[in-house]
């Protein structure tokens, strides 16, 4: 079957990893709170009633992973330590903020989510 | 804390439930496929290679529980169904364009991934 576009192919393993990556729980309100300008542990946990401890950093060593977030130690003492969005982290400002305006229009004046 | 854009808030509960919603697994395929065309529960999950029709109908029940799809039944013979985005479901186009975009240029050219 050809598609509406003319192309035979409507999987892309590239955008279906970027989606699910991005849509797994916890990551978007993540990334959300990191572009900002949340950088400590602490700050971005804090933005996120119900997010666990454990949980923000396995997403954020998922984020690290996959090049979205670097952790950077700083040797003071205390030691300091800070998560930054990398390039390709910023680059998502895109889709959140495609996100938070369909879920501004759609999501947040329905009378199931009001 | 206050945010850089001087709000007191990063957590929003409508961005939450919408990014989970998209990126849970699968549904960003499924809604790729609608977008593209695809109308026929055994097109949609013809497009997605390793999607069990046990999940696809799952996520179109989903899909349709947050009226981002509609099921449509013509009583013919023998009796044809259709799967159609709402205008909900269409206003997502913006959102997997953006992600479709992030992907191609910072997903597809990565040694990892190619």
């Amino acid at each position: 079957m050809v598609d509406m576009d003319g192309t035979t192919e409507t999987f892309c393993p590239y955008f279906h990893h970027a989606i699910e990556l991005i849509g797994r729980r916890w990551t978007g309100a993540i990334l959300r709170a990191m572009l900002r300008g949340k950088t400590r542990f602490s700050d971005i946990g804090g933005a996120i009633p119900g997010l666990s401890d454990r949980l923000l950093s396995e997403r954020l060593k998922e984020l690290e992973a996959e090049g979205v977030v670097e952790r950077l130690v700083y040797p003071e003492t205390p030691v300091r330590i800070e998560y930054r969005l990398t390039e390709k982290g910023r680059a998502l400002e895109a889709t959140v903020v495609a996100v938070a305006d369909w879920a501004e229009k759609w999501v947040a004046h329905e009378p199931a989510h009001a």
